[in-house]
């Protein structure tokens, strides 16, 4: 879990404290429940859960270590008695989450704290970082999937990530999304993500000649090579790689594929395929990747680019098009009292709730009801589940491959218009009659 | 310098290693220069350097465990013997750099790397990611603070960065770049910034009534209090707060401030402010925290907000408007030669360089000069400096105050028009002859 490890509990907004601080004097830390959620987003119909798994993690490990302890005393803002009491804090709350890989829509809780006021509240700031990072990227990715309509593609984004724990999460994130893997080599160890990967310009122009430096690579990876033909001229780059490529089929081997990372796609693409069939090498395939996101995916293939596989890099990574979601963590029951903040035009449903989701036979997604945990609402699956109880895990997190599967399956399941890059259609998601009655009593 | 300690050399593209692989078979390993600097960008006009220190302390600890080649030899990508090599790989090259806390433009090499090929490549991606986002957060948050036009800022982004080291990244950049403080406590702990923070909505909501909260608070803060008081009603909230205020007073402490975090500000703010200075509180400072940029700031300042400080948070954490830097590290010079990359429209200037910059009598800047390292430009301040030499630090890095101070200076050098926030002013940047007579050559 390199770079995605919890950073313990000072990774947190001061208020926190202080806010915990005036909890602890006032004895007033009593059970209570926060929903995690996002609100309504003008680019996102959708959005896909990822991020559990650290949380959990973190969550079990939460403790202040005496250094921390040592210091807040330092900083003379606090009481003994606070500190003291900080220095024995454990997690001890429940969590009910949906799984890592699920797909949800504005509004909808992906995660619910049940814990002591002051734990539940000293947790915001990392819940929030970390949930928001995981799940914005994978969102991103997905769409990119979908606009990719089939066809493979590689995150390449880890150079222009904000971050170590950005780069790790992108890569983790948008295999769960369906990437079929990353140039990401530390990923690729930590969670056996399949790397990729093969050479820069800079590598062609380190020999003397084009040709010289598909040869010396053919020769190190004779099962493994793409060239990447556009460092001086395209169309003479794939003639180059036909070259090289059938010297490789004399020795028994079979060049991969090649690489355009620059100039007009469409054209490009068709040309070098012609070059490459012409030439007996119909197996060789074309990759692509030149500052691409779902948009420039989506009009790459209309316009029939004879393109393989995609390498999609900085503009996924960082999610370019939508930064941040509005992801926040509310306060909805307190003390046995349904609660929740006073705030114009801004949606915070008060009360422990679930998500169900009524689905057609065969599985598409129809309709999400957000009711009240513990309703019954006949025929629907209940998407939030148990994932701590008591500060301990509930059972063994699943692997990534299975997140991955649940994904696939998931967004198998969700119809081609709520999947729209733009304009997408407005996922129905209405509120149980319970529900709503607890609203109507605050 | 947790979250932002190195990950270790397989935080990198697989392409660095399968094409150092080709470097080392082909006996290629050879010295090489590579600069590192940023594209032309619509939205920046200057950008500010940041994350020198993290890459010095990561070249300097820079080796494969026996874990991560044993990782790599089950890949079965690679020979043993290059495995080998990499085993014992250290870094023992040169870095020139400019110093965090200089500024600088398009095009200009903030860094350059001088190393055996295999070293220089394989840390390209570790080095673009870590003072990317360095520089990405401290030029935003610079902009902030020329829009603030002197009023202290804060730092509240921390549940919206992308991860853990983003989160940590802005702290640190945004206090070079000049923030009065952070809300991140792990921040204030690594690196001594100021923290601040008080409380939010569920705190308030959280007792009977506001002025019951307020008071809890300023029971356990007499020092440091600051009332949120938009939760039910701003001007209602102010009064709240005189009440409790005016309580401060008699016991012999003092309301720092109330935080206005929604609404119109402009107007509240003129009212809150009449509130507490008709209470006799005009020592109460007003903050306002509200989804600002550095656009939001400049808009509330030209409309007369009374407010004293404010808190930015996800837009400037995430760097909204410009979420990457478009920054690339190119071959410049190897084995004795100066190269290039051959490409369309895209300026990549050859050979190991210097950045010369002439100032005004009184400091302020006239114009920047790339020129080739070692020549002489008279009468101008050479900013890449050595922070390298045979793989080892020159000298003891500055402090984060220091360096604090240095761009602080350096900002209050650089004119207005090139800070304007849109349609800043292109700053001079020429290329000296002996530079441009090497590009004349290839």
């Amino acid at each position: 879990m390199s770079c995605l490890e919890f950073p313990g509990p000072l990774f947190t907004d001061l208020y926190e404290l202080t806010m915990a601080a005036g909890y602890f004097d006032r004895q007033m830390d009593i059970p209570a429940t926060f929903s995690l959620f996002v609100r309504p987003h003008p680019r996102r119909a959708y959005f896909v859960a990822a991020g559990l798994q650290e949380v959990v993690d973190a969550l079990t490990r939460f403790r202040f270590s005496d250094e921390e302890i040592d210091w807040l005393v330092q900083t003379g803002r606090f009481k003994r008695d606070y500190l003291a009491y900080l220095s024995t804090l454990r997690f001890t709350g429940d969590v009910t989450a949906m799984a890592d890989g699920e797909i949800f829509f504005p509004d909808e809780p992906v995660m619910e704290v049940t814990a002591p006021l002051i734990q539940a509240q000293i947790i915001e700031t990392y819940l929030i970082n970390t949930v928001g990072v995981a799940s914005l990227m994978a969102t991103k990715a997905a769409r990119c999937v979908h606009a990719a309509a089939g066809l493979p593609i590689v995150d390449f984004s880890l150079r222009r990530t904000q971050g170590s724990h950005a780069g790790m999460a992108v890569a983790r994130s948008s295999y769960i999304a369906g990437f079929s893997g990353t140039s990401n080599v530390l990923a690729g160890k930590t969670w056996g993500i399949p790397v990729s990967g093969t050479m820069a310009h800079s590598f062609v122009t380190a020999f003397e000649s084009e040709a010289d430096a598909f040869e010396a690579y053919a020769n190190l990876f004779p099962d493994s090579a793409v060239f990447l033909i556009d460092t001086y001229d395209t169309l003479q780059g794939a003639r180059n790689a036909v070259m090289v490529g059938n010297r490789m089929r004399k020795k028994g081997n079979a060049l991969q594929g090649v690489r355009l990372d620059s100039g007009e796609m469409i054209t490009l693409s068709q040309q070098v395929r012609r070059i490459l069939d012409q030439a007996g090498l119909p197996g060789v395939k074309i990759f692509a990747s030149s500052g691409f996101d779902e948009y420039a995916l989506e009009r790459l293939i209309a316009g029939g680019a004879r393109i393989d596989a995609f390498g999609v890099g900085t503009r996924m990574g960082v999610s370019a098009d939508a930064p941040y979601l509005d992801m926040v963590y509310k306060m909805v029951r307190r003390g046995g009292s349904n609660v929740r903040k006073v705030s114009q035009g801004k949606i915070t449903l008060a009360g422990e709730k679930q998500v169900f989701r009524f689905t057609a036979d065969g599985g598409r997604f129809l309709e999400d009801v957000i009711g009240v945990r513990g309703e019954t609402v006949n025929g629907a699956t209940a998407l939030l589940r148990p994932a701590m109880q008591k500060g301990r895990p509930v059972g063994p997190m699943p692997t990534l491959e299975e997140i991955r599967a649940r994904f696939a399956s998931n967004f198998e399941r969700l119809d081609q218009r709520y999947k729209r890059l733009d304009d997408a259609d407005l996922y129905p998601v209405r509120i149980s009659e319970r529900l709503e009655e607890i609203q109507k009593r605050l």
